[in-house]
């Protein structure tokens, strides 16, 4: 039995780093935990269509999974296809969007969020609302920088210093969200600089699912 | 190191009931899982001022164990301490409501509460709000028994089906949270009653807090 | 140019009670409307994974209007791609279940819903938070009859009334939203029974249409 | 039968913009729209003396008009007699701040609203609140000018763009509504400049007012 | 200098049972509170024009007694003009609802209203969104008697019991506000009956005012 | 019977400045104002550890007065053992931050706070959250001055105006509370300066304990 961390987007580099992020989870896990990459999928998912669109074959990719999984990691910000899986699976299925905020309201009282562009955070904040979580977010701020411009470390660094700042200085975050797979690398980093915690997503979604797996032998035990 | 599922009161039997609940996870923890006892508790937390006065004792209690200790949970479902033991451990503190709400959070959309009396109800409204969670929030209803009447089996169980459906079908709960440690042993029945995730807040928040180890190893390993 | 009333379903003869609805509107309507069916969707939206699936389809259809298009009405109460053609089309684009929620928070203070099957109120309560007018839901309540059985109409006027009554003297509703297009038939006679507003969505999303359609023309004509 | 768009204050010359406002739309209605100003009323509304004073002014000349009207549109962005001529007419009865507000809620998923005055801000928080959409508002700002300032184009013009922009980058807005009558002049230039959709209040509540004697028909028709 | 509890409606009768209800407080109150009936006022306020229509008439009242008032309370669920008055006068001005309401938050964690009928519970419903507590109001709920109605005190008596039980035990409100002047002199007798504070919002409100009048000096004296 | 003003640390020169604020109002109240200080208590209640820890001490000291008391005033503006003290005592119980709040909700649509450390934004949000107002605050901000920096009253001041014009100007704030008994000296020369009511939260919560100890005596009376 094993947790799959299934990445909806078609991009290897992308599942690489977030095994990279997920590794050191590994010798706390009470089962394997395996990354996974949806081929068919677009190479980012950067609009609603895509979120949309990338379900069904999620849906197809999980099924054939699911005698062999305790557990789904839905590896993207916008948790596609999250409610639609739950009803499809026996298993714990764990959106890193969800999980992130979820995590992040055990680690502080208000939480902020760093998006890539300014174009993701209306999709961000209708999954706030219907989170009923509304209140504990300090708020979502972009780095208006493209998949592409993630590449130059030295823009990205300054623009995550400049962004969390912001966050945490004028929006008064008390714990700050990296709100995309692509920013894993700079989590400790930016940590330090800021003072606060910082969240990646796809750790704090394994993370739980570890959690979800052991319930599960709760559950049933009883 | 290890897990600390600490029972703020004084209660030897209230732990026994809780190991029992967490004992099936233990063999999906990446360290051991062990319950104590605040001895100096008093014999039941039922009141504001319970829930107040037993800070200190926990907060001496969790500091005599920190540097054994991999995470702690606080196994009162009022959540004592929680914010003061957060601020004086380097580990990760989880509380029981706050981890069984969490967990509702992702398993139904609206989730319902059930307490022992009516009494402890406005206290859970003020940190449902506190939690900036209130429109998740299906009802709070109470059984109307005190800790003695509960070891009459025949007239819990009643009340537990009583109320649980009034939450299902009257308040349109998707889940339901056990409000209350002393209701344990009636988890699996009652959600198969139901047919809803009925929620059993130590192995939540135990379930959480074998989560977080996790999450640690990611957290320092980056 | 026209107004595209798509049902995002197969079914014709839901596109058949669909123009009935809104016939009576063309003639105060400065462009056409026209009922349409998504003939390669499902033959009804019943589960996340439905409304998740429909909507590539559904681009693709509305992509191949767009040029003819004044505005898309999508006719099926979980909006089903709303956010993604917004995204694509440059035309007003009307979900029937934001439309109803947004003109009944004109007809009445609180407003309630009124759902086939239990199951589809979550998916509800989530769209409801997104839109951030939770405080304005009295309450959603469920008919729990299939749409097989909504052909008996003896049985589902019966509920209605039960239901309808339940949302306005406990729930305290002020208006009452059929949420589903398969109750459009009983819309006057349930108005008549409860003495308040209710709301058949079609009509309420199609109306907006309308109105945008000729908002259109003061936007282009400054 | 008649749309009446009522100015309420005694303005001529804020009539004669509120006309040309709509006036693109008049080909798009299936009825007049007729412009008409509340003699008796106040020079301008400013305070809340001016909002409750003009109510039985306001519900007088209604009542006159009774019999000939399709609907009433309210054109004052403090929607006075607003719940009052709901009880009074039996007409659809639009609210321009109201209706804007609604509509902005299609258009983009957080609000921003340029006010003239720092004073007319707490009756509009009172207003939105009252609604239930505080979660959607971005943010409301002045301008700071008063009704005379206005005449100023440049003056104007920069501060529109000033607070726009304010909105837009630092508050997040995904839309804009201008929160009084008298900047309907610069809407189209505004949105051109901001890049998101700006609102004029009495064009929205005009076309929700179209969209709505549509609706009448089904309703009746059915 | 003088408290002045002004009722603004015309009937003598309802302004004695003010003046009975707030008596006991005189003793206590640092200036004279003195009761006085806006004599043009209508002979109940009944309707949402009737609230707005009284607003003009108060200001001018209240004018005319600024010289000599410490403070107004203005004796009126609705609360009507009290914005504007606020902005009219020096003095501290209290609103029956918003006192009772405020009191309220410091005695139960929910509160629910008694409302004399269903017709008056979408005004309250705006006013408590207004205020921003909706998350603290259990429910409101009508006794459906009018004011005729309420001289039969026997029916009245088993109505309060009726919605005040439902109130505490299907709301689960833990205070209960009597919405309306005219059922002073049920407060004691339900609050026996019930077991939970029951509010009497002229005497709540008369509290607050003298307690205002007693902040002013410290305002003053720094 | 006297209202007892417990300031639960044991600065005897913060129980001082609190004499200061509350002297003026002496005159006004029907009972003695005393006030005194909790001499077991910490030199300051910064951390929430001090919250929890200071109830017991409270509880005890309170129930020592209680043959003596009208009504209790909790003078830190955490509101340390307020629910419990509430539990314990039969008099009425205010607490400084909900006082203040409360009467912040009377002086202006959206009140700020300025706190002295932005580590007790966190505890303030959590008892906002807790209030259920949330929606009325416009923000909470830190003069990041330690209790020992506020004896420079040139660097405070500075401040003072510096975080209060924020609130005003960024944040939107009508009224603002200064969030710490150490602030109360420059309570006028804010409200001056900034143009908008500034609350002293130790005045505000006795005026209401004069205003509850009137209401006492109505209560009693029917």
């Amino acid at each position: 039995m094993t947790i799959f961390v299934v990445n909806p987007n078609c991009s290897q580099q992308v599942t690489v780093g977030i095994d990279r992020a997920v590794d050191p989870m590994r010798s706390a896990s009470p089962v394997p935990i395996e990354t996974c990459t949806l081929t068919e999928g677009p190479p980012g998912i950067e609009t609603q269509a895509h979120v949309d669109g990338v379900v069904a074959l999620l849906l197809a990719h999980c099924a054939a999974l699911e005698a062999q999984a305790s557990g789904f990691v839905i590896a993207c910000y916008s948790d596609p296809g999250l409610a639609a899986l739950r009803e499809q699976s026996s298993h714990p299925v764990i959106g890193i969007a969800e999980a992130s905020i979820l995590t992040a309201m055990m680690m502080g009282q208000r939480f902020g969020i760093i998006s890539i562009l300014s174009a993701s955070i209306p999709r961000h904040m209708r999954y706030v609302g219907a989170m009923g979580v509304m209140d504990r977010l300090a708020a979502d701020r972009p780095l208006e920088l493209g998949v592409a411009d993630l590449a130059n470390e030295t823009v990205t660094w300054k623009r995550l210093v400049q962004v969390g700042t912001n966050l945490r200085d004028e929006a008064m975050a008390n714990v700050v969200i990296l709100g995309c797979a692509g920013m894993t690398a700079y989590r400790a980093r930016l940590e330090q600089e800021l003072g606060i915690p910082v969240i990646e997503p796809c750790q704090a979604a394994t993370a739980m699912a570890i959690g979800r797996v052991a319930l599960q032998k709760a559950l049933e035990g009883k």
